[in-house]
């Protein structure tokens, strides 16, 4: 006779039970939308105080002898998270600018006008792309939501310069076949430029294994980086020299403090990097980082799986309510966020907030719950559930104008 | 008979003098780089700590109904000290990046292919310049360094679409005549890019009033923001939608939230944003720029120029030590630092440093003092000058090693 353990007797018996006390928590508080903005770990605030009460404060100056190259010491740390290598990451920048340049880098190199990407990639990395096509003298080539690698196939060409996806999808929460879409691409000559905001600290990413040209991801989602860290890029090393971003700065530049008239790209991931770096919000990423790095991308892959699988029974058991679960069913499939969608999806979202359950609104029609295994625990899932099926019952909701609001 | 006022005397009636105690100070440490690194201000502790403690920690992603927008209240709040109206300049980014969208922007809608610089503006600022001159199919046309409006005026004409230069130089501590160059490139339909990096907050700026077309700058000099602190930007009213700067990202947008499949920009001055903020390190530049507001930049200039008319002064009274003084002696002529060469300057430089003299060093052979009235005393001047005739006399530097160091 089997015997289904009671979401209390999970969270009794989860490895990564320590991990949610690194963080600060409000216990009242259903924080289901760690994949927009993830929490504050308790490490972070003595990191940045220090970094601005001891460092910007009495060394002045005299900081940047060992703030300066923390971007890639940081990315260093990450690499691993990503199956990427020492020397191939760096915190620089925003996704969006990231993603602009290691893309331009490419399209130079391919010599060609296309791209493609995905209708449900996230908006600045279509616009971007958009806009980059445009320069090269070609197109953005948008295939429908969450492709398969056949769909990637279906479109490629000796046209196209640039193949950019998300691997996990930021609607849907679909995880895509990066490894078989990588090597489509490759045998097109067409470089992959991978956005992992979705999937760096949720889902065991293998750039180098994948033999994945170039990604950008960013920190503030499952790395628990702060609002608006940076984000990061990963070249992989032996086209670090092969490629050259467009936005020369003197950071890029293979001897900084020269300051020579001439521009010559560093042969190393600094090439990639522009100007100085915002060194609070860097700081502010390391922390979380590093809890990550220790929690270890296997154990946390393990319990997002179980955790939104509980989720997806949980909505399952409530078919009068008119939720359709967008994300795949398949654990192979998807990330760590699960997506429903609803006619009525605003409302309900703002309904749940005022009953303290944080999931965040997609226009139209979808609502994303995240789920954060360093601190989300099955309790929690199982009281979100109750509240959703609280909410429905008792059509709260329907008061609640539907005028938009806006949140990351 | 005519009375010199001590420097005690001095600071005793400077009328900034209150200024000094709302930053953190180390009294033993004569520090001269402020134009380089400013000040922890007081109030920046609470505002970070505030943002990091209290809002992400338990408002989490709902904090950003309030942070999205501050990159542009904060650009509010200065927009008065550069002389540029509200609506005009937003905090976003590094300069580097700022220049290079801003610079893109203006090469674009002038249809022209060439680019003027001088040869002492910033290194980034070349670099950036250099490779968007060469994506336009033009060149760089490098003056020389500090140039004057007739220089600018031999090199124009209906090739050149951008010129940019830095209002106070880098190296030299020269400021340019910018409403004569702006209305000089006017006259030949080119758009002009200033750089403000050394001008904001401590001479007075008046974009509006050179009618300027595009500025960029950072607010971790002068303005105190802290560590790598993101840069502003500012572009004419006029402009804004004339201009498309080439990074479409989601806050570029026209309807951010919209996720809409087309990109549209935004008919504002976030047009020329493109990504998440980084919110630890932009609310840490809130508070600099509040107390230089509340200093008046009037009297930050007056006490500017008295200031570094004391330090050049005291050089001018050891020419037995062989310093040249590279800045200009009419203050009309500099910004807020005086530089001075010297064939042992790197020795130099570190033998203050020993000293507790902190200035910085530039390749090959200037040091920079900076002084930045909010917290400069005369009094610092005065055993600065005593510190540097010391180490001289003394002939300790010449046992120092001359390998280079790093100091941004």
């Amino acid at each position: 006779m089997t015997h289904t353990p009671t979401p209390d007797q999970r969270d009794a018996t989860d490895p990564l039970a320590e991990f949610r006390d690194r963080f600060v928590i409000d216990d009242d508080l259903i924080y289901l939308d760690g994949n927009s903005l993830g929490r504050l770990p308790k490490a972070t605030i003595g990191r940045v105080r220090g970094l601005m009460e001891q460092q910007w404060a009495h060394e002045l100056v005299l900081g940047w002898e060992h703030w300066i190259d923390q971007g890639a010491e940081i990315g260093d740390q990450l690499a691993p998270l990503i199956g990427a290598s020492k020397g191939e990451v760096v915190l620089c920048d925003q996704t969006s600018v990231n993603l602009y340049k290691v893309a331009s880098a490419a399209m130079a190199a391919s010599g060609r006008g296309n791209i493609v990407t995905d209708a449900g990639n996230f908006p600045s990395d279509r616009y971007v792309l958009g806009s980059l096509a445009a320069a090269h003298g070609g197109r953005l080539i948008v295939v429908p939501e969450d492709p398969s690698p056949a769909d990637i196939d279906a479109v490629l060409d000796e046209s196209v310069g640039v193949v950019s996806l998300s691997h996990v999808a930021y609607r849907s929460g679909a995880m895509l076949d990066a490894r078989a879409i990588t090597a489509l691409a490759h045998e097109r000559g067409t470089y992959v430029v991978w956005d992992l905001a979705h999937s760096a600290g949720s889902v065991p990413v293998d750039l180098n294994g994948w033999n994945a040209d170039l990604a950008v991801g960013c920190t503030y989602k499952y790395l628990n980086g702060g609002p608006g860290a940076p984000g990061f890029l990963y070249v992989r090393s032996d086209l670090v020299d092969a490629l050259e971003q467009p936005i020369a700065g003197w950071f890029s530049h293979a001897d900084q403090f020269a300051m020579a008239q001439q521009y010559e790209p560093a042969s190393s991931i600094r090439r990639f990097v522009v100007g100085t770096p915002p060194m609070l919000s860097l700081v502010g990423a390391a922390s979380g980082i590093e809890i990550t790095r220790k929690a270890g991308i296997d154990a946390i892959r393990a319990k997002s799986i179980a955790l939104t699988e509980a989720f997806i029974d949980g909505i399952s058991g409530m078919p009068e309510h008119g939720f359709t679960i967008v994300t795949p069913l398949d654990p192979a499939g998807r990330g760590s966020h699960v997506t429903l969608a609803h006619d009525n999806a605003l409302q309900i979202s703002k309904a749940l907030r005022t009953r303290r359950l944080i999931p965040d609104f997609r226009s139209p029609n979808l609502i994303r719950f995240g789920f954060a295994p360093l601190y989300t625990t099955f309790d929690e899932v199982d009281r979100a559930i109750a509240t959703i099926g609280s909410v429905m019952d008792s059509g709260e909701y329907l008061t609640i104008p539907a005028s938009s609001d806006r949140v990351t």
